[in-house]
């Protein structure tokens, strides 16, 4: 019986070992908080920092695969893991947690991406501001879920976001006036072969991923420009797993690539409803050598909701005997406590005929509970 | 938080707390093989026999519902949990453990089954063998897959049965001349309302659940009465949660009865995959008061194989990469070990266009495992 070594158990480890187990994995996961959302579906646990060397050896020991859930790793202390496998590919994180370099790379290698500059002074991002008209101010490293991103239109604001971020290697990037949000889940495995998911409209609110709506509501040229799109970034990658491929649909109808995740996907929660094989049996499959499953959807539409938590306090769950009586409509709580204000609680996912009955589901479920 | 105690942590009581925890629910189980398939998933086990009042008053202080995968349990015991909600119900459990009286309650309430009849020597024995032509020789208790029942077509064969048996309470069965085996998983709320799952077609081998075909290939007609058929018998039984409905359609297109299960059933395995609520989900919010899902499928066609052990001895897997080659075909192997020939270690399900395509793949895929 081969283990399966994640570097977090959160709740994407979690859903992880939900997949991996059934296919006759143990897994074992790195995470400080004790009786982690991962160990409760069965997932042995190391307690310790994501940045323990030690920790990340015993890991390397204990497991036959290594993978991870958070790219915001220390990879020098990674490499404590020893000569186990770690996928996708710790060049891959390398890569991909330098959000600058990352634009760089893509640049590079001819994706599409927003236009951005580094700026090492408070004055190169005043000129990128009255350059680009808009901007994002933010951090090249660490920053997920809209934390060490500012949103900047005018000198005042820069001048704020600039001290909020003092010390952090910056740069700006242009903000895009999109018609809308698209991601993409794409696979490899160990071949290189690729499939993707179908392509997917998310929906942002602080800058964390509110709501997620699949098939997404474009023409068939834009899709297959995503999805083509999607292919080539993921192609530039090293590795084999489930990479989360973030765009922009400008509102000329042109696909840019906003971010990549190496790892499982917010945006990719739908498919444990709605897919043969979820994002998290695939990306399973892909980093231990099975051969990848289907893609396809069996449910004419999906929407999914975040849960997020509404206040700080420990975690009371109430309403789901409300939520769950809207038909075609599963809950996901993650076992966290506490709850905190946008904390990633849980998710809803509703299928239905149509996205707009989908939605409507899924809205309402949403509503009933609160936590 | 709620806890959810569950009498047996086999593959049903591991596929019901995966279906669980994700709901918010925390899982115990009472089973004596340590390390048992639902404890690999999170639940925490009690280790100890499922006749122990001792471990049984645990489970009942430990839990706030309790319910069962199995059916054979010893009531009298089961009274120690005391004073928790026990679902479907204790007077269930008892009319369904015995088989015989099982079959006077559905004849007494008009519910269509064999012929069948009390033997308490073998002279009574021999004459229904000359009345029915061929019979099944059962125990009237602790029966399942097949263990407690012969195939009975001539006084040689009665004989041995007999003696195989003796010291047993017996009862003799008409052996129906059946077209197929049919299998409809119903479940009903605290508040009494039933849904059922699609009629299902289940296919046998030395009296053990061998494969099923989702949707049965039968008449409207057949499949209207089998429905109509299996809420009438549901509604004749007390209590909240999953019921596995077995039937026989002989060959005047009638269909009678054939066996109850007070519980997640084998045959309703495919609705992991092909139902917006699988079975075990749907068991989950029946006991807990939650309202029914969703039980239509979102494939036209699924076929489960179960996956039998070939010997006996520690397990070994092998073959699971060639086997999740076949496309739309998922495996849950159930974490036992050792193997055993006829033992139960996993299951596959493969989804289609057709049921055709979707044996293709699911037979396919078995053939690549070994274990």
């Amino acid at each position: 019986m081969s283990t399966i070594g994640i570097v977090g158990g959160g709740q994407l480890g979690r859903m992880l070992t939900l997949a991996a187990v059934p296919l006759g994995f143990q897994v074992v996961v790195l995470d400080p908080t004790p009786n982690c959302p991962a160990a409760q579906v069965g997932a042995k646990q190391i307690e310790g920092s994501l940045r323990s060397k030690q920790a990340l050896q015993e890991l390397g020991k204990r497991a036959d695969y290594i993978t991870f859930e958070i790219e915001h790793l220390d990879t020098s202390a990674l490499e404590a893991i020893g000569n186990k496998p770690i996928r996708p590919s710790l060049k891959t994180v390398r890569l991909i947690q330098d959000k600058f370099g990352q634009k760089e790379f893509l640049q590079k290698n001819g994706v599409k991406i927003a236009r951005f500059k580094k700026t090492d002074t408070i004055e190169q991002a005043k000129k990128e501001l009255a350059n680009f008209g808009q901007i994002f101010l933010k951090t090249r490293h660490d920053a997920y879920d809209g934390r060490g991103n500012f949103s900047v239109k005018n000198i005042p604001q820069l001048e704020e976001a600039w001290k909020q971020l003092a010390g952090r290697r910056l740069y700006v990037e242009e903000t895009i006036d999109f018609a809308s949000e698209l991601s993409i889940i794409v696979a490899r495995d160990i071949r290189g072969s690729i499939k993707t998911y179908p392509l997917t409209e998310t929906v942002h609110q602080r800058s964390i991923c509110l709501e997620t709506l699949t098939p997404a509501r474009v023409e068939d040229t834009v899709r297959q420009r995503a999805e083509k799109l999607a292919v080539k970034t993921a192609e530039t990658l090293e590795g084999a797993g489930v990479f989360g491929i973030e765009m922009f649909l400008d509102k000329n109808g042109e696909v840019l690539i906003n971010e990549i995740a190496p790892r499982v996907h917010n945006s990719g929660h739908y498919t444990i409803e709605t897919c043969s094989t979820s994002q998290f049996e695939q990306h399973i499959r892909a980093i231990t050598g099975l051969p990848l499953g289907h893609t396809g959807l069996t449910s004419p539409s999906a929407v999914m909701i975040n849960i997020l938590g509404e206040r700080n306090g420990s975690t009371h769950i109430k309403g789901l005997d409300k939520a769950l009586r809207h038909p075609q409509t599963s809950v996901h709580l993650y076992g966290k406590s506490p709850t905190k204000i946008d904390r990633k609680m849980g998710h809803i996912t509703a299928t239905g005929k149509t996205l707009v009955q989908a939605r409507r589901r899924a809205r309402s479920a949403r509503k009933e509970i609160t936590i």
